[in-house]
């Protein structure tokens, strides 16, 4: 019996499609788009990636999407500059700088940079203010990922209060806000990370099981109760042919489209899970799509939460 | 075999003895001490109780403690206003708005009031930019109590690192900061409410087991593993004799003292556990004290903090 398959490219499609008269309806009010910025500086590939496919995806909903690019040795000044600009330029409802930013400009310039973002227009929902109102149940704008995987559980009537879930690995991004949002939502909550032992025996009380830790392969079949329903939040590019291998088998059909390709995307869950779990998304098409309509839906939010003020 | 005694009240001492020399740096080189404001507004009678205990505190560790009193019919505006002058206000250095505030402001009105609150003179730790960094781990403010216990556990040489904790309630004061901090200090955190299915069972699974839900002996001896920490949060004053003799006993030392005042205090653990836990906090004399210690902690260090910037 396999589980059945949570489709977050459907889910994604269908949040964008409810944002759509939303768009129109604040398009019409206000005579212009809700606007994204998007903030890009230096040249990381897999950056410039993300950031087309967010301009593309915010294009599609009807979105103004305005890519800002900076030059990798832009200084700590040059891009705090920017971002205050953007916080005051009203017709600018929503920031996102790209991370990661150039190692050049160092940590504590980083931090800067993401706590300079107006509040009102972070709509990554990293801002430390936005994170405490998370934590008390008030925020407007949260992290994309966590929130893309609470709406795929629902659209999906999966039962969120009352279960236990179990959060592998703790960031900021993803990990802390996952759990606080399954915590609102009255289940009953257990954060797993690098120092804890029996991680198996925690996995397997699990009704609600998420990984975000970007292992491949690293949740396996015995670590998952029968039935519970499994979020795979690890998304890792990978050539490495004999670990396609070891996770597909040699026959898979995985491996016809890696050896036309030479690389594919891999997930925390083992693929063995699916035999095991009653619910469960797939990598790719799972989380991933998810992020981006987040993303969009944060900035409609933004922009409708700053015109009502 | 009866379980090591945490005494919060020798800790509190500590905590307050190491504050006095960072006290006297203070003011010989600012020409003043410390200074914490607490806003008193109302008649509630248990408020004025905590309000002059904490003044008390204050000002034997040499702070400056200033009560500013307001009536319980002072408006929104009033009670803002004055939390507006003491942001504004160089010389003080914590601001503590005493809760509940008057139940005929309503709510929304008591959140603005909190959330007026400058950031940097937060010594409760409640405004959502201090709990947000928090959860980022980087807050200078952090909530009273869960510093508190996480002070009486690291003086007592308890390892937090690698075990399993178990927080029982999840309010904004306590539960959800309290899971915050042990995860900080890489615990496998699991927070558990009213919605929590089989919390015994999650409970016996807790190296430290911290209860905050405010139920007298609602932690009974079933529900911990041999061995384990277990920390009472919960502070329930009594005059119920049947509960008190429930709890402790006919013939026990505690009857003595109740049937002497009429009224007692008692925790959410159930005296029974003392056989059982490792190691266990009293009440009182266990976390009580340390929230008082840990607020004039707080208000130095917010004096410090802004004395540096």
């Amino acid at each position: 019996m396999a589980a059945n398959r949570l489709d977050g490219t459907a889910c994604a499609a269908a949040i964008k499609s409810e944002l759509a008269p939303r768009v129109s309806a604040f398009v019409s009010q206000h005579r212009r788009a809700p606007s994204l910025h998007i903030l890009l500086v230096g040249d990381d590939p897999a950056s410039h990636v993300y950031v087309r496919n967010k301009e593309r995806a915010g294009i599609e909903t009807g979105l103004q999407v305005t890519v800002r690019r900076m030059n990798a040795d832009s200084s700590r000044e040059q891009v705090l500059g920017m971002v205050h600009q953007l916080n005051d330029d009203p017709t600018c409802d929503g920031i996102l700088v790209q991370a990661p930013l150039p190692a050049s400009l160092g940590r504590a310039a980083t931090q800067d940079v993401f706590d300079a973002i107006s509040p009102v227009k972070d709509v990554d929902g990293f801002h430390p203010l936005n994170v405490g109102l998370l934590v008390q149940g008030r925020a407007t704008l949260m992290p994309c990922t966590p929130s893309g995987v609470i709406e795929l559980l629902e659209r999906s009537k999966i039962a969120i209060a009352g279960t236990r879930s179990v959060v592998i690995g703790r960031s900021e991004i993803v990990g802390k806000p996952m759990a606080l949002m399954l915590l609102q939502r009255d289940s009953t909550v257990t954060i797993c990370h690098s120092r804890t032992k029996d991680l198996a025996g925690i996995a397997r009380d699990a009704d609600i099981l998420v990984s975000a830790i970007g292992r491949p392969g690293f949740v396996t079949p015995d670590m998952v109760k029968p039935g519970a329903t499994v979020v795979d939040v690890g998304i890792s590019p990978t050539a490495d042919r004999q670990l396609v291998v070891s996770l597909f088998g040699v026959a898979s059909e995985r491996m016809v489209g890696f050896d036309k390709k030479g690389t594919t995307v891999v997930g925390d869950v083992h693929p063995g899970v699916w035999s095991v779990a009653g619910a469960m998304t797939p990598v790719p098409g799972g989380v991933g799509p998810l992020t981006i309509a987040l993303l969009l839906k944060n900035t409609l939010a933004a922009a409708e939460s700053r015109a009502a003020r």
